[in-house]
Parts: structure tokens; sequence; C-alpha cells
């Protein structure tokens, strides 16, 4: 049995919608932040760095895979259940724009914007939190910018059908929602993200973690 | 024809790896940091980060496909030529654990000794560079420790045969060979680097790119 150790709009988001498309049995375990569990000894245990989410999944041979990392996630359960095609063809040019973008998204924007909600952890001094924060947004929004251009016009980022390159940049979209300029601000990434909230994999995740698509993206 | 845009030691230094271990035909194309080369009207068309690395591979139908991010370069020659094992099995555990590590590398490691090198792009006030660097130079430690938690006293990352995965830990430690703590002074990474620096295709790398392996990690 899969399991998603998960918080309502967090990084296991992304996650929740692949196997909400794929369409595996699984188990939804709330890991409640607002009690700190993330930093309980049990939660430690599965994932060190005590960040959502956690995966269980079958491993080899009957085995229990516990994996965490939310893009490294998305990547296993694209190539264990490729029939569901989260990700392109392996070896396909959409394949290589798809890892571009997505590690663009886990290692530059997403960084960013964690350094913006949580500049406190970023220095010795808390009087510098206003500096680093007033820097993560003006950075935020170059790669903002960036990734409005890669959209282009195209209905999705890698092509004509999703893939979880954009389950993953709506997730950090959210994020960007009490920003003054957001994710939507950018080029035409407002239609865009609205057309990625619509899809039916997504909606459905937003109903089983009990969000309002009209707030999601603030 | 493969092209890879290039500096010694840089983000290149993984996907270069890569390239070697697969034995193809590629010509490498320099970079000149020195003369900031990577801000080029040229160089920005291909990459609007202003990033190295850059890669140019044949894509679909005879095209050609630009890529940039290293570890995407680096998954997807792994799909590319997955005869020269880059990566494990799609699906496997390993490939699983590969994925998480990775994504850890790329996401949470880099970025944060990117923090270190360059704090003064973080913050608005300069006087705020030392209070950054020195929560950098902490973070960068929790991570470390985590890494060699994960690795423990397996010879290479993922298991008994070197990935890209190690390709990309060893590029990430020379990052911190500067610090008070570098990667190889947590749990076993030492002797792990050292095995690493000492595979075929990462010395035939140091090779062409002028390095000296004895002064690699510091």
């Amino acid at each position: 049995m899969i399991t998603l150790h998960y918080y309502p709009g967090n990084a296991s988001f992304a996650p929740h919608v692949c196997l909400t498309k794929i369409g595996v049995p699984f188990t939804l375990d709330l890991v409640d932040r607002q009690a700190e569990a993330q930093r309980s000894p049990g939660y430690t245990a599965l994932n060190p760095n005590q960040r959502i989410p956690t995966l269980i999944c079958p491993g080899d041979e009957g085995s229990d895979l516990v994996l965490w990392e939310a893009a490294a996630i998305c990547l296993h359960l694209a190539d264990l259940y490729s029939s569901a095609a989260l990700m392109p063809a392996p070896g396909s040019s959409a394949r290589g724009r798809a890892y571009k973008l997505l590690m663009f998204l886990t290692n530059t924007l997403q960084p960013e914007i964690l350094t913006y909600h949580y500049a406190d952890r970023h220095v010795t001094d808390p009087a510098a939190v206003p500096a680093v924060r007033a820097k993560a947004e003006e950075r935020i929004g170059r790669w903002l910018a960036v990734l409005a251009d890669e959209l282009g016009d195209r209905p999705f980022l890698v092509g004509d059908d999703p893939t979880l390159v954009d389950y993953y940049f709506l997730m950090n979209a959210r994020w960007t929602r009490k920003l003054a300029k957001k994710a939507g601000d950018y080029g035409q990434a407002g239609p865009y993200l609205d057309r990625v909230l619509a899809v039916s994999e997504v909606r459905r995740t937003l109903d089983a973690e009990g969000l309002d698509p009209d707030r999601f993206l603030g």
C-alpha cells in the first residue's frame, strides 16, 4: 500500500496530484504542522529533514521504499506508473525540457520562495531579516519572469498536455500568493495557472485536501 | 553533435563526467567567466539564467535540444544513453533513492552553498552579508550530516556502483572546500569522496578540465 504523509497545500501537493492522476489506491496521513508533528521522533525517522512530504511505496521484492523530496517522489511515481503519462517518454526532447523546468522550479524558484517565507532561518541577526526578504522577493520575480518566457503561449509548460511539472509549478505559485507580484502576474502565467487548476486530477486533489480552488492562488 | 558549455569545476562538472562515461563524441565550449562571458547576449540566448552549464544535444527528428540545469542535463543524458548506467533502471528502488538524493543535493545543499559564496546577492543591505553567510555555513553542515547518514558505509551513494548522483555530490563537495568543516569531514564522506575522485570517468574529466585531483577537494 502507498502512503503519502502530507499537509494541505504543502510540498506534498504535487505528489498528491500525481497519485490522484495515477488512480492507484493510497492512504493520506496528515502531518499536523500545527502540532509540529514533522519534528516528532516517528516522522523524523522517516524523514531526517523534518519536511513534508514523505512517501511510502512498494520497493523491490516486496520491500517498502521510503522517499522524501517532492520532485523525487513525482519522478519516481512517473517511472513506476508510466501509463499515467505524468512525464513525457524518457529520451524525448519533451522529457529533457520537463527535467529542465522541474529542476529550475525545485532548485531555483522554490528555495527562493522558502527564503522569503522563512527569512529568519537564513540570518544569525534578526535585524537582517527585512534585507533578506526584500532580496528574495526581487529574485523570485526574476525567476518567475524566466518561467513565463519558457511558457510563452503554450497550453502547458512542456507542451499540449499537463505533466507533473505543471502540478509542481502550480504548487510553487500558491506560495507566491501573498507577494506584491504573484506568479500569475507574469506573461501568460495567469490564464495558464487557471488552466492547470481546472485539470481534473488537480480539482480532485484540492477536494481531498479541503482547499478552495478560488482561493488557492490568493 | 553534442556541445557542453562549461567552466572548469563549475556546475558543468557533473554533466561533463556523464558525457565522459558515455563515451560519445562531444565538444567542450569554454564560457570564460573571467570575462563574464556567461552574461554575453549569445550565451544569454541559450541560457536566460546566465548560468553554467548549457548542453546542446540531438533532439527529436534531427532538431537541436538546448538544455540548462546541471541535474536535468545529467538525467536526460542518463535516459538518452541508458546503457552507460548513469542511473539505476527506472522504477527500481535504487532509482527512487537516486532521485531523492539528487533532488536533495540540487535543491537543498547546493542553494545553501551558493548563498554562502554569493551572500551579497541575498541582501539589500551589505551589512547583512556576514549574518547570511554564517547561517548558510551552519545550514550546509546540517545538510552534509544528513548526506553522510544516507551514505553510511555504502561504497557509493546509491549502492555498489557509481551513479551520476556521486558525480553531483563530488561537485557540490568541491564548493565546500574553503569552509571550516568540509563535506569530507562528515561520517564516512571523506573516504567516499576519495573513492568517487578515483573513478576513471572522473579522472578523465579532471584531466580534460585541467584540474588537479589532489587539490579538487581543497
